[in-house]
């Protein structure tokens, strides 16, 4: 298993119809084949700058790589996330020992 | 429910024993009276300078707290953390919607 997980801000305004519709959009991403386990979550510690996180998990490095050249998940990175997104940080986990 | 995590590097060697002390003196922390679902997980993206995370779950704020002022925690931040660790960050999650 690796959980890949991105930590995030918007450009846009806290609460608004934009930020709203940056999420709602983003949901398709749980439904690219080898997504499992997909969260969308609120940053919520004041000790970073970010606000929202994205996780999921995939069964190996391979079914990852199916994902992220995926024909919808490469056109929601080129016409909402860079757009859109302020600051991020990719983290991505397995399972230690 | 919020999820606390905290990605990290040591000061240790990659693959020194001091490094295997560190990770199983810090399993030691899921003991804690309300810490649910904790994992020690290994940070493998190239796009951040971590190499390890530790992920832990609470029911609420209170319970967080409880852990957080706990007199185990406490010592383990002081003793362990503080003099073993060099870089980290803190992101905490709770469900969006």
């Amino acid at each position: 298993m690796i959980r890949h997980t991105v930590v995030f801000r918007l450009k846009h305004a806290a609460g608004s119809p934009e930020e709203a519709a940056f999420l709602s959009g983003a949901k398709a991403l749980a439904n690219i084949p080898g997504v499992q386990a997909f969260e969308q979550l609120r940053q919520v510690s004041p000790k970073n700058e970010y606000a929202f996180g994205f996780s999921m998990e995939f069964a190996d490095e391979a079914a990852y790589r199916v994902y992220n050249d995926h024909p919808e998940h490469v056109a929601f990175v080129r016409d909402r996330w860079i757009p859109e997104v302020a600051a991020f940080m990719e983290i991505d986990y397995v399972p230690l020992g």
